[in-house]
């Protein structure tokens, strides 16, 4: 079990940009929260601005120590602005479940989410890049860095990575039953949660899969979204 | 069977901000297209500017026609922002497997995702808003509006409602297999996709649930995330 938020360390000192003014039970600022998010995950959208307008785009990412990182063609609008050193916003979401209370007014979500903010930069040396991108590869499937065939110096250019450093990060998550206003409980209304998970299916062989070549273990462990208690 | 990109209608003329002009084969802009994400998913995420910095918040919407609507604390930060009419970016992204090949370089996912640029407008008139309020209870739990506690005019006046037409807007879709470079196909290594789904639990009663109150039947047809095959 978690321990109550009032033991909770703060890792990440709240900024006016990370406090989260309402609701507060619902927040927390330690690192241990922070990264089981990051580590349950697998998409985060990308928050930057060209011209005034925001742009949140989604994309595949995976953390390291104490910097997330994502990464997609050296060609893409995203990274090339981002990697700019611009501000960006760095999010990951999780829908847990719909809440319905007894009252429009308390319906609600339950989910997990974790907002940073920071500003990106490129990880250049190639062997740093394919290094950060083998971890990418063994975080959902430990031991495929080393099956597959490795990558090209084209490839590597072709590819940009980032990274942003977790320094203003607010965590966020609401969970359990609805809290409704003490009179509506009396109400002959049904109430409760209707949990939302993500599960992994049976994985699904290419059409063009050489015969002979069997399904490797580790596709068998693969969880993403998963819940400290799932 | 979805028609073949070739015959979809531009019902979303691409503009500078939403024309994909990387893998090109990824992008749709039909409003049959559009809406089935916008219909399947519950969690979006909205980016607005403040002093130059993004942000990027994740919430529950609903798809109204041509219009998209979220809504919150009149005292959030996003929707105080946002209900300034600036601009706003709206995106949607669902996770639909991880697609391992046989090089680093050609691992993806498959993915739903749309993009839509635009500003935002309130809510303002009182029946209007329990109205579009009530959409969204009816969307996932159809006749649970008539279940619940009315709203009072209080908790509407707490209430912000916000909504964007859809005008500029990109969909992205990725599915089926890895494509690898030609000459990896002859490797040992295996390649296909693992589905990622999401699925809905047992609803669980609130633990004050008042005896006797049983679990209505819309909470066996909820979908969340759904694909048109599933």
């Amino acid at each position: 079990m978690p321990s109550p938020d009032s033991e909770r360390p703060v890792d990440f000192p709240p900024s006016e940009k990370t406090r989260v003014r309402r609701l507060h039970r619902r927040a927390r600022y330690d690192r241990e929260s922070a990264y089981a998010i990051l580590d349950s995950g697998v998409l985060c959208h990308v928050g930057y601005v060209i011209d005034g307008q925001p742009y949140v785009t989604p994309t595949a990412y995976w953390r390291e120590d104490d910097r997330v990182y994502w990464h997609g063609s050296s060609a893409s609008r995203m990274l090339r602005r981002v990697k700019e050193g611009v501000p960006a916003c760095f999010t990951v979401a999780m829908l847990d479940g719909v809440v319905l209370a007894r009252s429009g007014f308390h319906h609600s979500v339950n989910y997990r989410s974790l907002m940073a903010f920071g500003r990106a930069e490129a990880v250049e040396a190639e062997a740093e890049k394919i290094r950060s991108l083998d971890v990418f590869i063994e975080r959902l499937t430990p031991g495929r860095a080393a099956e597959i065939r490795p990558p090209t110096s084209q490839e590597i250019k072709a590819t940009t990575v980032l990274r942003m450093k977790l320094d203003e990060v607010a965590v966020k998550i609401r969970n359990g039953p609805p809290v409704d206003d003490e009179e509506d409980y009396a109400l002959d209304v049904w109430a409760g949660v209707v949990p939302v998970r993500t599960v992994i299916g049976t994985p699904e062989d290419d059409p063009r899969l050489k015969p002979g070549v069997a399904a490797p273990g580790y596709l068998q462990a693969i969880r993403i979204n998963a819940q400290a208690d799932d």
